[in-house]
């Protein structure tokens, strides 16, 4: 029948196979022809343009500037910083003809613009007087797979990279970590995706930094996902780039940088955390659509009173559609409306609008409720903002039920063998053992909290001396 | 001496000298690593976005939704429209290596979107309900050019690029006009450039299309430049890629589609058009920074008045800055806004601050005025708007006095070997006849204004039938 749900499979079920169905059947992506790439739909999209037009604000409130630096990437000089090729090299896309003719250097279609960005800094700085420089681009980048896992791991992303360029190691710093606050509270109060932050292992950090902050997030399936990174470059880049800056005393010194990046990954994270059997569950503040209106018949004064409250929603910020389609009927809308993951779905019928009511219900708990049209407005404000703490409190049960200590490694293995989640343990920060780790349990090593306390323990996997207990986890 | 303005070579002395030298010093842009290429510097970076977000409204109101579709197009892809794949040939990226291997099919950096995203189009679309499709997509796209020339012919570039599919032609033909009617009021009330609407002669029109419509503007040097353009694809596309709907009758039909565009090259024009000796001038409804606030001395009052200013007119909606930097004098920040284009500056010192005043001085003509401080605000509007007014007003008066009729050759070559500009000739649209013209004057058949009278009169050149009268000129 015209009205009945396409099934979907049950999360619970399988978390691949609920999520790429119902990331095609909301419409919000779909496989581009060539293996590894997609195609952002408009309603995936408008999640990306609402990221945008949120962090941009935060990022420019810091006085960091847009700017935009070319696609093409010399391949010399990726090879001017080692660990960047050697961290890069296997994920490149390679233009070798150009305008109809073999190009005598390669260019790299960008994976990250570290490079063609400071060959340009080290000519625009010149004294202290041009420090910070701080920039953010907003584009596409290309690091190859072989398979597309949408939104969370393409061939071509879209992001935001900030490149900034300090006189001072502790200011080059304090910009890194105030990257990282500003991830964290979008994470948190904008897609009610609560994580942990902290440094990255020596062996997981960014090809080129001296140290890299992360935020981990935690999945349905009880694994971790990088969610976004910020770096202290130190001058890695500086001195390769020879980057050099007259100080106020008239010395030459290197300039200190960070670069920091989130992408349309966040997508993928933020579907797969709130998701349930029914489909999406956006958190308010991100939903393009935060309230559906469903006009139930065809009467005109129904219609009316749909417009009108949209109207008046939309006169309030509110984020409000009419789904006026007339040839599906109400229980389908209901069931593509809820795939999707509105927030709010309002009913308005010839019942609703004789009393002057509408039925307002939430799509997080399915809670229905009548309420007088005057009343509407207010009520759907407070609802959205009910909806927004419930989905992050959901979430950060669940991180928090699903986070472990681990002293032994019978323990680590037993954990990681059933409910997964996070497992912090003492480790001895030697790469062997974590390798011994991971293909003991498929768990690597995603950071040191920040703040951690010192202690002196045996590693959870070898005996020797640990310093600090680490943030242990599948990932993807 | 440290306030002397940097010499900038003189706008009628030779504009490319002119044109690429302040858009270098006004920090609009700078050359990329690899010929050809550029990068947008936050200041020009910034017009982008204001031009993204004031077309941006404007193509959303109208039912079309953004969406983002890959880099990559499978090399086969572009061949299945022959126009299509020979106009773009010479002028691609192609990428022959990813993730370290030698590709089986050879991947082009898009150069436009037509191919990679009617294949899906063609998934996309079965019954009339799902017309009209109408996407747009904000990205990147490279036609290889061996040099740059700074905004206006570079190996990337930044567009728009609208793509729609209807079920008739009628409905298309529509859509490609809403475009362009779109265009022009943007080019005349935001960028303030008048120009011609017109459709492209058959061997100038786009690759694919069956109808181009082009907005052509007049630059300093009587050379026009094309603008923007919208197509009409006819069935051109959807035939090769299958793009069928099954009519309200059940009927199968192939649809009708149109693309339209707009690039960063519009920001070439702008600064070209409106420019003069002391560098740009911006329209005030395109200029990222309205107003500059220049606080003459270090009292603290006047830092203060200037800062008060500066939030006023920001409550107002006036995009203003106050330049506090200490170690540039007056006449070199003088000289550096005006050099910006900035199109209005306000001088607040120790004088002003006491007689409760603020001295404003406009770019366009450098007329100079004293306004009491609470009449700030109020004059400034007044101000942006005859700006906005004159710079419109001188273009359109160039354009006019630009504009020459020519009914014999000799004329023709008259003009175009003296002040150039456009000419209405008439033409008997022989594309043999259109290459002596350019032989013989370097001019090119520039559009057939829309709504031209029908006539009968001998061809400019060959004395053979025509039609019409088309525009002509040299071109970029």
């Amino acid at each position: 029948m015209m009205f009945e749900k396409k099934a979907i499979p049950k999360k619970s079920d399988g978390l691949s196979a609920w999520y790429n169905r119902v990331v095609l059947e909301a419409e919000l992506a779909d496989y581009g022809p060539v293996k590894g790439t997609m195609i952002f739909r408009p309603y995936g999209y408008a999640i990306w343009e609402r990221i945008h037009t949120i962090l941009d604000a935060d990022i420019r409130a810091h006085g960091v500037e847009n700017a935009y630096f070319p696609l093409f990437i010399p391949e010399s000089f990726l090879q001017k910083e080692q660990q960047h090729v050697k961290g890069f090299s296997p994920e490149l896309a390679v233009v070798t003809i150009g305008g109809g003719e073999e190009l005598a250097e390669r260019l790299i279609v960008r994976p990250t613009s570290e490079t063609i960005m400071y060959h340009t800094y080290a000519k625009w700085i010149q004294s202290w007087r041009d420090l910070p420089l701080q920039i953010n681009q907003w584009n596409n980048v290309v690091r190859w797979e072989k398979r597309a896992y949408l939104f969370l791991r393409t061939t071509e992303f879209l992001w935001q990279e900030g490149h900034t360029a300090h006189a001072t190691h502790e200011e080059a710093l304090a910009c890194a970590r105030w990257a990282m606050d500003m991830y964290t509270s979008f994470y948190r109060n904008v897609l009610a995706l609560p994580g942990y932050v902290g440094t990255k292992s020596a062996a997981e950090k960014f090809a080129g930094a001296d140290m890299t902050l992360t935020y981990e997030t935690l999945m349905p399936e009880g694994k971790a996902l990088q969610s976004c990174t910020s770096h202290d470059l130190g001058q890695n880049f500086s001195r390769p780039f020879a980057i050099t800056f007259l100080d106020e005393s008239g010395k030459t010194q290197y300039v200190w940088q960070t670069s920091w990046g989130l992408s349309t990954r966040s997508i993928g994270a933020l579907l797969l955390a709130h998701g349930d059997d029914q489909g999406l569950r956006l958190p308010p503040r991100i939903a393009p659509v935060q309230v559906i209106i469903l006009p139930i018949g065809e009467q005109a004064a129904v219609l009316t009173a749909a417009q009108q409250t949209a109207a008046r929603l939309a006169d309030a910020g509110i984020r409000a559609q009419v789904d006026v389609r007339d040839n599906e009927r109400l229980g389908f809308k209901i069931n593509k409306w809820e795939l999707r993951g509105v927030p709010l779905r309002i009913e308005i019928g010839p019942r609703e609008v004789n009393d002057g009511q509408a039925t307002i219900v939430r799509r997080d708990t399915f809670a229905k409720e009548t309420v007088g049209s005057e009343a509407v407005t207010a009520r759907t404000e407070e609802l959205l903002t009910a909806i927004q703490s419930n989905l992050h409190r959901e979430a950060a049960d669940f991180l928090e039920t699903h986070t472990h200590t681990a002293i032994t490694f019978d323990t680590f293995q037993h954990i990681m063998a059933g409910e997964r989640g996070f497992i912090l343990a003492p480790w001895c920060e030697d790469p062997a053992c974590a390798e011994q780790i991971k293909a003991a349990t498929k768990a690597t090593v995603r950071c040191l909290p920040l703040g951690a306390a010192a202690v002196r323990e045996p590693c959870v996997r070898c005996g020797s001396v640990a310093r600090h207990r680490w943030y242990f986890a599948q990932a993807y």
